[in-house]
């Protein structure tokens, strides 16, 4: 299975996104994979079927909160929720997709960079600047980044990819696919790793 | 910690609840711990924060029941779907608390045998023959859980024990209290019990 991936379709303001990507690298590298970046929008998920984001649901809300900071202690990760939550995720997923052209192998880097960014430190991604200023971080020009995240491909591409996400069924974060079997959540990765190991079941 | 209990609230018509259900008594016996069997009722949870049954949700249904399959196989559970699903389930779950009241020790026999009759051979449980003839194979007499089934008591009693469940903050199936800590989704079980292992963390 060497060379194969697990695609992991992820948005930048969910938590549970966060725990689940700071886990899939050790996961891959176990089981002889690599892991495709794919970030997309929930909002585009809710414009199309309707729903909210998780900690806005009544009773379900305060739960995910509580469940959020349990699992992130579980798996000693740091967790703070940044002063805008949940939140527009539009321009870190640019900056990602244009990363992935440009050299595929440095996405991981800037993923994590960014979610830890978010919900390690609670700092902002939401902006331009915030996604720059983390960028900046591992060596990429502000300029650079700033021209990308204007520039009408890197926008195309981010919709397009987005689409595609939608297109495939894809409806929560994390979301990740092994060929074409689907597994939703952070709390999925052990039934995803059993999967690899056993060639399903 | 032995004595204490683990509080399981399902609802009969989830098979999420139906699998958790075939694991709670051996983890609850491993961690020194009973089982305190809480059906209720989904629709009254969509009833007061809105919602629908998980399996008519755009996408998440689909999804849901390949993961239900899969989670079965996964731990070699038996998983058919009855001809009526989603399927009310109020007739079982008067039956259990009339049980509960009369027998308590064996509320758990019945649980487990009303959910097999539904989710291992497809049967009815909707009806309230659908339940005698369940509970007739547990050596308990057709005309009195009929009559249980229409006693006013056994009604008012469940009414309230559903109502309990929503104002603790119940809104899935099955849903497990350790004290106050709560636990949703039959993924949730491993967690649970590293959770009764380390006394929280």
């Amino acid at each position: 299975m060497t060379g194969a991936i697990l695609e992991f379709y992820f948005d930048f303001s969910s938590p549970y996104g966060y725990l689940a990507a700071e886990q899939i690298e050790a996961l891959a590298a176990r089981q002889g994979r690599r892991v495709a970046w794919r970030p997309f929008l929930l909002g585009a998920v809710f414009k199309a079927i309707g729903g909210q984001p998780l900690v806005e649901q009544p009773m379900k809300g305060d739960y995910a909160r509580r469940d959020m900071a349990r699992s992130a202690r579980e798996h000693s990760l740091p967790l703070t929720f940044p002063p805008t939550f949940p939140f527009p995720s539009v321009a870190a997923c640019r900056a990602v997709y244009w990363r992935q052209d440009g050299d595929p192998a440095a996405a991981g880097d800037l993923v994590l960079a960014l979610y830890r960014r978010a919900f390690a430190e609670g700092g902002d991604i939401v902006t331009a600047e915030g996604v720059i200023a983390v960028a900046e971080g591992l060596g990429i020009a502000q300029t650079t980044l700033e021209a990308a995240l204007e520039d009408k491909r890197v926008k195309d591409r981010t919709r397009q990819e987005v689409e595609a996400a939608l297109t495939r069924g894809v409806f929560g974060s994390p979301f990740i696919f092994v060929e074409d079997e689907p597994f939703w959540g952070a709390d999925r990765l052990p039934m995803l790793e059993r999967w690899l190991e056993r060639g399903g079941w």
